[in-house]
């Protein structure tokens, strides 16, 4: 049997609204024994307000977690209730978001859990509690002392791992690195044979400029950060590139290559959600353990109103399960 | 009567295959007076490869043009012959390729043409023969003394306006600013009310930043420099956003925006060619003339190989007759 945890995310998003839909949906709740880690009044709410019964064994510490048979579900309650504002950045609920992580983290490093599916927080919210946090990825990285991780997003065709994440525009170009490319391109090239057993992957890696620098003209890091990147990483895969950007995609979403490596997260996830929008997933590369998200924000805007798409959760959970299993069996 | 006149473009480009390819289409042909302007050697040689026969009247003077009747076909013959290499950037080439616009730009200066539709350049050849050249947009907003103008990239169910166009993805930041910005949107709302009949556009502006900046912590330009630049257009139109990029092309497609006002090449760029591959146009705005062009490259891998797909070109003829005739009849 296999057992995930999934964190219920921002008070006020959409991620209590998510779980509970998933875990309604009988044909997801049978793949595992789920431990839903967050504020049980909260989660009671979101159920009133979505009209969805869902029988769960509430818990006020891990130590009294016992992962019950495959369709069962716990609630580890972890904070006071707070009070309840559908749709606003509140520091209360930054500090309750960490809180489930940290939880989380907790059972993960006993070995109680087999995978992680995280509900989308908000980091404004986070940093407002005080923490310095630019994303689930690389505070589960920093929590278990992982250097060498990135980010793979999942949805339609694609495969698209991100070189730089949670970074504003004009750092990209800085923040790009030959050495940490090329462990980004191993990265994918392992995840691709351990998860999705490719056992020669063909990756292609998109430029940073326009045109591909054209010879030079709009750009120099094609030649001098990426091409060197690319010829590190060479033995472990076949990586095609620096391609243009803008038909790269086009290539790959007719079958072309197993995967993308893009140079920043919009040049990823743009064409990623324009395919698969309520169904991507973004998988953790390097950790050691599998963590999957949806890969939707808060959606603060429609936060509390029964209208979130439980599409991309139930992705997450799909895909935390299949690569779980795979992993159990592997070892 | 219509006379719409096309550069050829790089000769070891796919520009004279996708020219000719597009006119030996009786449709497309029959929807203008054509005056192709290249080299003559360059377009047989290309017509005998691609075994296309197309009657064509060969002058060598703009003087001796006489645009004869709808489905007609003329070509200025403006270089001597240069040895033919395809695949390969050459100053000679470079030359060439500018030599064509030039002269367009005297015949639309004579308003003796209605529009100018541009096969693709290098601009690598174009630099190597020493001219200051960032793309057709610019050069020819410099060589008409335009100052406010804009690329607007048409297909499929999206239409695209970029705020910075040729430059390397380090400089977008800096490049963008305030009042520059906000010109575009009014362009892009003039636009689509003129050549588009939609009395009310309604415009998507993309943030610069991932997450639209997450409320200050991924950047500061929504707040400083886009939000500004809506505040200032937003007589002309109805400007949503910054709206994140990764969602807001979602949302376009659904025929949720008129238009998407996208921050730089490949944030607009790629989801234009995912969903209209072969079929893209590339439209400037601000000019005093008609001028479209197909969106790919000079494609030098394929060249002269007779496996250019015309699609784009084909488009970017339809849309300049279409226009012209809109703009002639409003005259």
């Amino acid at each position: 049997m296999l057992k995930c945890v999934i964190t219920m995310g921002d008070v006020a998003g959409i991620g209590p609204e998510v779980t509970l839909k998933a875990l309604a949906n009988k044909r997801i709740r049978q793949l595992a024994s789920f431990l839903i880690i967050g504020n049980a009044e909260v989660l009671e709410e979101t159920a009133r307000v979505c009209k969805i019964k869902l029988k769960a064994n509430k818990i006020d510490s891990i130590e009294k977690l016992n992962f019950q048979s495959s369709g069962s579900v716990s609630i580890l309650d972890v904070a006071s209730a707070p009070s309840l504002v559908f749709g606003r950045a509140n520091s209360n609920y930054g500090r309750i978001a960490v809180q489930c992580i940290e939880e989380a983290l907790r059972l993960l490093k006993l070995r109680q859990a087999d995978a992680l599916i995280t509900a989308p927080v908000s980091k404004y919210a986070i940093s407002r509690a005080g923490f310095n946090f630019c994303g689930h990825t690389e505070y589960l990285a920093r929590a278990t002392k992982t250097k060498n991780f990135a980010m793979m997003l999942i949805g339609g065709p694609l495969k698209v791992v991100l070189a730089t994440r949670h970074i504003s525009l004009e750092k990209v170009a800085c923040e790009l690195k030959t050495k940490e490319l090329s462990q980004t391109l191993a990265l994918t090239a392992k995840a691709l044979k351990k998860y999705f057993s490719i056992s020669r992957p063909k990756i292609a890696v998109c430029a940073l400029n326009p045109h591909s620098g054209e010879s030079g003209l709009l750009g120099f890091q094609e030649k001098r950060i990426i091409q060197p990147a690319i010829a590190k990483a060479r033995c472990l895969g076949q990586f095609i590139g620096p391609l243009p950007a803008d038909t790269v995609f086009h290539s790959a979403i007719k079958g072309e290559f197993d995967a993308v490596v893009a140079m920043y997260h919009d040049q990823g996830l743009i064409p990623l959600k324009m395919l698969a929008f309520n169904q991507g997933v973004n998988l953790t590369l390097g950790l050691n353990f599998i963590r999957t998200s949806p890969d939707n924000g808060t959606a603060y805007g429609i936060a509390g109103k029964n209208k979130a798409n439980p599409g991309s959760m139930i992705e997450a959970i799909k895909l935390a399960v299949k690569l779980a299993k795979k992993t159990k069996k592997g070892c």
